[in-house]
């Protein structure tokens, strides 16, 4: 079944110990699209401006990615820089320029309204809830979000977990939302908010699901190597919402099995600079990392 | 089969937030052999004063462990106070009186040195040393350690990694012992120090195995309450070794189940202040968080 996400399209120039990338294709909603491309057909919502490299389009196309939600719009598109510290888990923003997506809308061609599965991928809760708003009966909609929207858009993302049926965000990110330090009870502390599942990711700790059928401890691949995380956490609820779209089963270990296989995805895009990994893996590569994952938890 | 479990024997004073509790049952072999005893016979070696209070022998006794290698001397028990922040990740010793500890010089009765499973908990490397060449033919070593034998004593250390089949120890101390960040990466150059087997402890995100028969991750049980993390990793490491020591099967699957184990035992652990929750356990509350923890592994 067809996946619809929705988030930021943008050019980031990311900047590790090791390296300096300038002008990599980034944003929410190509890292997710791209990691749900592997598992079933995407529709991408975003915006970029005329400077927008036609490399990346011809990107999105290889992996099937439907674009006729792309809007290309006078301007120049949203770019983000960065830098890592040695351990690669703490990043500061260098420098942030909105460009075309200061003033984007998100609106829906009609053919993506009635996708069964949304993916609000992190964008600004406004904006997340105007996509809702065009969406006919949606069957599943999970947002995304971080901890910027907590700092200036609380409201609006209140008002959003009224209306999704799962929430992804990151442990401190669960901490600040419920002032609760302890993650398994923070996420009880979201269900009341509204969703009734909740994903925590901890980065190299793997994610934890809560959901109405209890609790699942999903693990992270344990890489050798990390080049760059960015974009880790877009890719895992990508490939684990698409996998969830393309799957069959009941609906809780459906769940369970795109949250491995999310895991997955995450672990290559890990190991290359923005998306340079992930949009060169083959399905192979992902089946066989799943299956070492799964000896890997397996006694 | 029974085990012999060689280590520290102390009273510890522990204050957190939300309570203060003095002269409570610890020590790195109080803590392993509690929690060992629920899966197999212990044999446990250590030394405490003649002050050491008579219901902490009873406790020993009521968990079946073999005292012949305690020895209570004349002085002073090994106490140790400390402070848990609000977290209660961080935490710092506010005194450490060595008192009988400080000559200890662990002597094993006869019928010990010949145990199949030794596990020398967390005392000074030079002593594990001198535990390991009073034994016969031993079938499987594992040693546990912390940061101060690294400061302080890392020559010795080293000597024993040499003649150990496991190494366990915490993330942190896996770094500081490669000078590797990378845990998969710190893992195998600690094999090339000695041990077949590396075990690097998580905390609230489980443990790694590193074993010639590849990488397991171990989840930890996911706790809504932590009263008190004191001790909760000998109580993994020793109920980790007991169970493996009282289990059936191939050496990786007993190993791997007995991590599971050792993840639950050391749940217990941290409900309650010091060995207070862990010694009243039962065995039907410790297979039903088991099975709880591999349904929340499952998909």
């Amino acid at each position: 079944m067809s996946i619809l996400i929705v988030g930021s399209t943008a050019l980031d120039s990311i900047k590790t110990p090791k390296a300096e990338n300038p002008r990599l294709l980034g944003g929410s909603a190509s890292y997710a699209s791209v990691a749900a491309s592997f598992f079933t057909p995407v529709n991408m919502v975003g915006v970029v401006g005329d400077d927008f490299p036609k490399k990346y389009v011809e990107l999105y196309r290889r992996h099937q990615i439907d674009l006729e939600g792309l809007q290309i719009v006078p301007g120049k598109t949203f770019h983000w820089s960065g830098e890592y510290e040695v351990n690669m888990n703490n990043r500061r923003t260098l420098a942030t320029e909105l460009g075309v997506f200061e003033t984007f809308n998100p609106v829906l061609p009609k053919s993506y309204q009635r996708s069964p599965y949304v993916l609000l991928a992190n964008i600004a809760p406004a904006l997340q809830l105007h996509v809702l708003d065009q969406m006919k009966k949606p069957r599943f909609v999970v947002a995304d979000t971080m901890d910027l929207w907590l700092n200036i858009a609380l409201k609006d993302l209140l008002r959003l977990l009224k209306r999704v049926d799962g929430l992804v965000l990151n442990d401190s990110e669960a901490r600040q939302l419920t002032q609760e330090d302890n993650v398994v009870v923070a996420a009880q502390k979201i269900h009341k908010l509204g969703p009734a599942y909740v994903i925590v990711k901890k980065g190299e700790h793997g994610a934890i699901l809560s959901s109405p059928k209890g609790t699942f401890i999903c693990p992270a691949y344990p890489l050798k190597k990390v080049v760059d995380p960015t974009g880790a956490g877009d890719s895992f609820v990508g490939a684990m919402m698409g996998c969830l779209a393309g799957g069959t089963g009941s609906f809780e270990s459906r769940l369970r099995q795109a949250m491995i296989f999310g895991s997955v995805t995450a672990s290559f895009c890990c190991e290359g600079f923005g998306l340079t990994r992930l949009a060169t893996v083959t399905d192979k590569e992902i089946d066989r990392r799943a299956k070492e994952l799964v000896a890997m938890t397996s006694w």
